[in-house]
């Protein structure tokens, strides 16, 4: 069973080395992981951009799993990039799972960057859209998505010292996608 | 041809009436808009998120289109939950559009929020994670998705007054879902 690991993890100056840890894990439980850093590209290629992605989308063909770090990116939610793939498996008919390091409520995170007001009981942000309130994770479609065509969200108890580099929610992923070669 | 309009919209406080206006503009195009606020769903039932899902994810199912709103929200890049959205539906086989009415490149625009350095040439926000610096207006998994499974991403010459309202970059996005449907 092959898994495609997707995540900010390649954004990481010691991406490399995350991508070993991931793929070592998978390993361990018989699985094979493949990390999308394997895709050597030629960053100075005039195309870069794209061979980067068709390397991402037949790695993702190739698949029959993902597991998606959606631990928040660069504000209250997750890195887009691993949504849209994400949404790319479960639209393929893959399993979905993912998990992402900071446990909090979406509405609680986005305090931390705006001022969140309240609106005739809408919580709204500074542009005076509605935040969803709905004590989920991070936004409604990739949660149920998630339970819908996979597992349910994997979060620690409590936040990690080092969001992006423990691996204990990750490794939980790897033990329910193993758990469900060995069930069918 | 029925169209998905996916977008951050339905987190706006006119979010019925800017759904009124889009798919006015199918209409007058030939063309059915779905538009995810139609799912009726009682925000106070316990459930309600999940309902949301199933509406959202069936009335995807039944298009055959999607224009997503790329238009940045609440940072640097686009809504998630929008981009969840276009993944599924690139990976269900069906004709992807998009628009931005942010036209900055994405480089660009991280640096409105937060502080962006050079590390041996990387780019690199304020957590040491490289900054896709590829000329791209958002993370190259969307930009050459679009590419592949649809046309590329629209965006204005400039950035206009309203970027939640000004329906110009929708628009071409419907007559270029039009001119596909003559053709074929």
């Amino acid at each position: 069973m092959k898994i495609y690991l997707a995540g900010p993890d390649v954004f990481l100056p010691d991406a490399i080395e995350i991508g070993r840890r991931k793929t070592a894990i998978c390993g361990r439980f018989g699985l094979t992981g493949l990390y999308p850093l394997d895709n050597e590209v030629d960053l100075a290629a005039p195309d870069a951009s794209r061979q980067i992605f068709g390397g991402n989308e037949a790695m993702m063909d190739a698949a029959d799993v993902i597991i998606a770090n959606l631990t928040p990116f660069r504000g209250a939610g997750a890195d887009p990039g691993t949504v849209y793939e994400l949404g790319y498996m479960a639209g393929r008919g893959k399993l979905c799972l993912a998990y992402s390091n900071d446990p909090a409520v979406y509405a609680d995170r986005v305090r931390r960057f705006l001022d969140v007001t309240s609106d005739n009981g809408r919580l709204v942000d500074t542009q005076g859209l509605t935040i969803e309130d709905f004590g989920l994770v991070d936004n409604l479609m990739m949660i149920h998505a998630l339970e819908l065509h996979g597992c349910p969200l994997v979060t620690p108890a409590e936040m990690p010292v080092d969001v992006w580099r423990d691996l204990a929610a990750f490794e939980a992923c790897v033990r329910m996608a193993a758990a469900r070669l060995i069930a069918t």
